[in-house]
């Protein structure tokens, strides 16, 4: 897994692809499906939909800290496996075979499998609509991977996979932040 | 264009399509385009970033409404053609060829040539972190047309299309709200 520059993370979770989001809250590693992500700056902020009713979301709140893990279409029933059992009463990375790698700046684990990672920071918990805000502060992506479809999840039961690319780079050449 | 149970009205946004957002000031109708978006609850509960850099900001902030409308991947020039340029100095609805078509509880138009609509009101606005908080109020879905594939912005001036759809309801049955 490489570096990749934090000017570019958000490029992995605009599209809105299904994610993992890890935390360790001291004692144990834990993580859990999200689907109802967004960004919210270029400079790698982003916001998710969470709360009490997620075991992670202590963690969360006290350790102020996760990872945002993007998944590829080949790891749909692990990760659908996450979003339907408990930190609770499971080990989750050991049920489903996720290798939790060590991360720079957080304690929250990468995942090994995932495409990419991002490490984060709490910045801000707008209770009243269970939003959590974060900031990236270090993101990698696994260049070597040939599976790199990731999956949107419709809410119904049903995930659409990643289909063809189109380039409107020449179009959007004015609106793009430096570096893209 | 029919109605679509607002319990649905979620699984339009889930998947993070590109979408466009209809505005009426009271004098006449704009629309900006919008990847930063994000679902916050079954109840039809949206967030979506935007602020004073988007001419629709100062409609959406007075009027207190907004149209979701989202388009598929025939529209994906119209789309990006609507993102880079201002209601400021252009009537887009005139420039794109969008038939605005009146909507039941908002003064923001639907739009005809979309796949689907959400009538929105705006229940808050969090200022530090850009996010607006939409209720959506009623939905429209065109089942008759045959493009359905929506487009989902990386953010680097590519887009991906809606590949093929992954049924996993059995899994994830636990986890739906009723009707779905």
């Amino acid at each position: 897994m490489k570096t990749l520059p934090l000017g570019r993370a958000f490029t992995l979770i605009e599209p809105g692809p299904l994610v993992l989001v890890t935390t360790n809250d001291g004692r144990k590693d834990n993580v859990m499906t999200i689907s109802w992500t967004m960004v919210t700056g270029f400079s790698a902020s982003f916001a998710i939909t969470t709360g009490p009713w997620n075991h992670s979301y202590a963690a969360l709140q006290e350790t102020r800290e996760c990872v945002i893990a993007v998944p590829t279409v080949d790891m749909i029933d692990i990760a659908i496996g996450v979003g339907t059992c408990s930190g609770r009463d499971t080990d989750k990375f050991d049920k489903f075979g996720l290798t939790p790698v060590k991360a720079r700046h957080v304690r929250a684990p990468l995942i090994s499998q995932c495409l990419a990672n991002i490490e984060c920071r709490v910045v801000d918990i707008i209770d009243r609509h269970s939003i959590v805000m974060l900031e990236g502060i270090a993101a990698y992506f696994d260049s070597s991977r040939k599976e790199k479809r990731t999956i949107h999840a419709v809410g119904d039961g049903t995930f659409i996979v990643d289909g063809r690319r189109l380039d409107r780079k020449d179009m959007m050449r004015d609106k793009l932040p430096g570096g893209l």
